[in-house]
């Protein structure tokens, strides 16, 4: 897996650099709690896959920077709001404070806010001079982030939807909570490669099977934690571990409709399947 | 001055219907805790001057309907998150109780992230067929209403920026909060009636003068209350009077430059001046 964070981190700097100079005379503090939580040593996971995406669909990854650089400000900010004392109250992310313990609950309100706002604002002027792109891009990224995807998995994960207490429940919170955001990076790839509007769909699915696996994954490595929306709760780690071949056995085929090359991004569904962090 | 209220109500419920649809299956109460704050009898103030304004330009309200519902929902979500313990720890809005106080902390952070996504949702999905609008509409929004707008001025006037002691302090402040939001209905009605680049930054600045007219005369409503962010801690009140004529005078100039029947923007000045809540 060739990683293109190098790429990302120098948009993600130039950006801030440019972005922040505009809003720091109005609220320093609120640049800097921005910038803390972006740049604190994410694994920028989302990004360098749809990086790597866009060039197995035979495209270039440097169209899909700024589109890739969005995703991880939403990832981000979602991190901030999710660690926040009213939600998972979190002292430690990533081995650091978390952010409202270093700038206090109203800025890393306001810092996620801002960050989820300037994902939208990063596509929009990025690609303003190609108006076919900037449109479906905002439309896959809100719709992955929002009321029918993340947030609303992380709603229904904090069982404040209506859990369903079964195996189907706790796949529908990864679909929401985790999935979508990864099955966001694809589709978004795809729309950027201008492939045809099936293989777009097509490209959605495999990103939600790999952020479902994913998340899966995660349940076998905190299977201490026993979460009640753990596949674990209603499987065990062998029903867990052949739910994961299925989904590495659909991906295979549906990398099959993608353009030659997209086979490539199988590598991302065994590296998830030997990940231990 | 017309109202094109019903309009807005209209939108606003059949996209709700629809959306909450495709999201109850994750949490219904999500949907509910959007919907109580979004229907909650606000006044539609930003929709409806983003209508007015297309007319006013040669345009036609319902081509702005989508985009002015928008801005009603990056607004709702600023109360939402702005009411929470963290924030101003306010009980009461528009004489109901607050969202967090209905659906718990939690609850409302998410929905105020889920109106704030759905915002640029909203844009993206109904100027679909219109690749010319979408970004830059996206584009203005999230501009006025991120770091260097709206979450920004509240980073500021919460002095968790550099708050400069001084009326120019007050002043920033007031054209982050609050009119640079304002100024968005103005700039998008601009871009929806296609005019040309000088006339859409006017029609900004128009947007920005009446908003910070707003504040202002929010500051003289609210005199009692001495915030260290009023323009009275600074003037006295014919001073903030004398500051409110000047606006007029600069607005009266600036529709000047834009089509004809745009004066008829004026209005807005004498009805925020005359105005006691």
């Amino acid at each position: 897996m060739i990683s293109a964070s190098e790429d990302i981190e120098t948009f993600l700097r130039q950006h801030f650099a440019k972005r922040g100079g505009e809003t720091r005379s109005l609220s320093p503090q609120l640049v800097e709690a921005m910038a803390y939580s972006l740049f604190s040593g994410g694994k920028r996971f989302r990004p360098n896959l749809c990086l790597q995406a866009a060039m197995a669909f035979g495209g270039q990854a440097q169209e899909a920077i700024p589109y890739a650089a969005a995703i991880e400000l939403i990832h981000t900010y979602s991190l901030i709001h999710d660690d926040l004392p009213s939600m998972d109250n979190d002292d430690i992310r990533r081995g650091k404070p978390t952010n409202h313990k270093i700038f206090g609950e109203a800025l890393a309100l306001l810092a996620g806010d801002a960050l989820l706002t300037e994902a939208f604002y990063i596509i929009a002027q990025s690609y303003s001079s190609r108006a076919q792109l900037s449109g479906p891009l905002v439309l896959c990224l809100s719709s992955a982030a929002g009321m029918s995807g993340m947030v609303g998995g992380q709603a229904m994960d904090m069982s404040l939807g209506a859990p369903l207490h079964s195996i189907e429940g706790a796949l529908l919170t990864h679909r929401g909570k985790t999935a979508a955001l990864i099955a966001a990076a694809l589709e978004g790839a795809a729309v950027i490669t201008q492939l045809n509007t099936s293989q777009i769909e097509v490209a959605r699915c495999l990103g939600e099977s790999l952020g479902i696996a994913f998340q899966v994954r995660d349940d076998l490595l905190d299977r201490e934690m026993g979460s009640a929306n753990s596949v674990l709760s209603y499987w065990s780690e062998g029903e867990t571990n052949a739910y994961l071949d299925d989904l590495l056995k659909d991906a295979q085929e549906m990398v099959q409709t993608l353009p030659p090359g997209s086979e490539e991004l199988l590598t991302f569904f065994s590296y998830n399947r030997e990940r231990q962090i």
